[in-house]
């Protein structure tokens, strides 16, 4: 290749409002150097209805990407897709948009794995269209997931760290109720959440990263007394982590472990990541702030991933009223990882 | 009486910060006519210890607190405590210190139970202090609960609320491991959480509070895919609060219902109150911006008890360098909620 691989922007489901916000990313000039990978006339429909000048440019290769002009929106037509998904109805779940994302994901891992391009960063997907469409993936992780790998081979654990510009979480446990979080928080996963958090925090720059590691219960167990996970299993996996040179504490007291990881000027934080047992101690404090701040990334890939910290936003899809905040903070944080 | 009753501060344990900080709260001018019920001595270093024109103005009666100028701190002597309090080592588990906190608090209930006190503002007491002084009572809660009473009568049902300048949360469980606080989130715990923060949110000016319950599990359980426990219980008691006319809603996903909540210039909050079903999803997010803003509010007892929502921070004992901020922040909270 003459140019550098850029990044890949998956389209999206249709309906919703990741062309959108895709469109006004280029339109921010915040994306520029990269490229979409979707659907021509979905992506015009899009720059119609963000306007500001917005312009896509079909390409067919990734050489003068970042010679283009803010506002164009240089779009890689997969092949394959079904046919009128300009046509689609906003806001409905519709199999022929499901079936479109999924091909986009596809297209996008393949040249991810292929060196032609240098990370993937997604628009949003909607479940229930994707299983309209027959495809068997519940979301965007375990897809990625499965298709970073050879038929066959074991798939890669992978976590989900939520981040914003003053907070990094790392999830032990996602979307599961949560008396099974507690049974999933064994010692296997902690050290394992640990040795990914580390991995990937030293990819922002972080030469030796601190992790606090966050109870699971009340006080941290209060010694015992509020539960004994943190005895029997999270101090060990801590240990254990340490003994591997990293350099990871805790567990702490998950009430105020995030407040005292907050990084913003004059309260500098005392840890770079936090992990969190469960799903909602770690995406509270995350998102409290708003989630038009909070980027999703995929550790353990092969890849860099990153996608904003919200869905399809079907409500908002065609109105050119959502915020793309959230979506530019995530191109931004794959360039960062992507080096 | 003929001056109005006046807040009741309680010292707190000697060997932390209580003492500092409630003198830096008259130095500030904030807590002018309150008193504190406890040691004169005692309170005499921790003067020394704040300078800045701080004195100790032993009294025994309530009248003409409200004339004392600022930086004087009216000390109401607590009968049969230890003897030389102000000599209990700073930082250190003591039983004479956890004796005299323990008989402060039993004053300070006394005299709001016979009308001479308006409303309860404790300074932190440390647990192991207690216990070390033969006190059968955990923490404050548990304590008040039991003093708010006549003995062989019933205990009043109290829950636990933080509160801050744009967030309030109501919790149904507290000090319980997570198991054990899933199995506690019961229909009528919280329904009965549910009317409580209704109650007192009123006291805080509310016509009629909007409340969120938040769920349990992630997504508030995604429809019965990730934990039932949203339509089993949290539901049906949402639904029970409202034919009470309670304006209850929910259950709603953890992670952003608190973000929704939020109440700050520019983003005005959705909810007066959240109701979270356990102590660190409720925790997380009011401690998340600092602790030194949060109030804690035990709601349920026959009278108004605010405490600041940190420990006895005993590295900070005796330097002058505690955040009085919090505790002036239960000073205020509870002048507004007795009224």
């Amino acid at each position: 290749m003459s140019a550098p691989a850029p990044l890949l922007l998956t389209m999206g489901d249709v309906a919703g409002v990741g062309p959108e916000i895709l469109v006004q990313a280029f339109v921010s000039g915040q994306a520029q150097g990269a490229v979409v990978l979707g659907d021509v006339p979905a992506m015009r429909r899009a720059a119609d209805v963000v306007g500001g000048g917005a312009v896509v440019v079909p390409v067919d290769g990734f050489d003068g990407l970042a010679a283009l002009p803010a506002g164009a929106v240089p779009v890689l037509q997969v092949t394959g897709l079904p046919a009128n998904l300009s046509q689609v109805p906003f806001g409905h779940i519709d199999a022929r948009a499901g079936a479109a994302a999924a091909a986009c994901i596809r297209e996008a891992v393949r040249r991810v794995r292929a060196g032609d391009g240098r990370a993937i960063v997604t628009a949003p997907i909607h479940k229930e269209a994707l299983s309209a469409a027959g495809v068997a993936f519940p979301g965007h992780t375990e897809m990625l997931q499965a298709l970073s790998v050879d038929p066959g081979q074991p798939l890669p654990p992978v976590r989900m760290m939520l981040a914003n510009d003053e907070l990094r979480t790392v999830l032990v446990t996602i979307h599961l109720s949560l008396r099974r979080a507690i049974d999933a928080v064994t010692f296997d996963a902690v050290c394992e959440t640990i040795r990914i958090a580390d991995a990937s925090v030293r990819q922002f720059g972080v030469v030796r990263p601190r992790i606090a590691v966050a109870g699971l219960n009340p006080h941290a167990g209060e010694g015992g007394l509020f539960g004994d996970e943190e005895l029997r299993v999270i101090g060990p996996a801590v240990e254990a982590a340490r003994a591997q040179g990293i350099d990871a504490s805790g567990p702490f007291a998950p009430d105020t472990v995030f407040m005292r990881a907050r990084n913003v000027p004059g309260h500098p934080g005392e840890f770079d990541v936090v992990v969190a047992m469960t799903h909602d101690h770690g995406l509270i404090p995350v998102k409290y702030l708003g989630v038009e701040q909070g980027v999703n990334v995929t550790l353990g890939l092969p890849f860099v991933r990153t996608s904003p910290d919200h869905g399809t936003a079907f409500d908002l899809a065609g109105t050119g009223r959502a915020d793309p905040a959230s979506l530019m903070a995530a191109v931004r944080m794959a360039r960062v990882l992507a080096g």
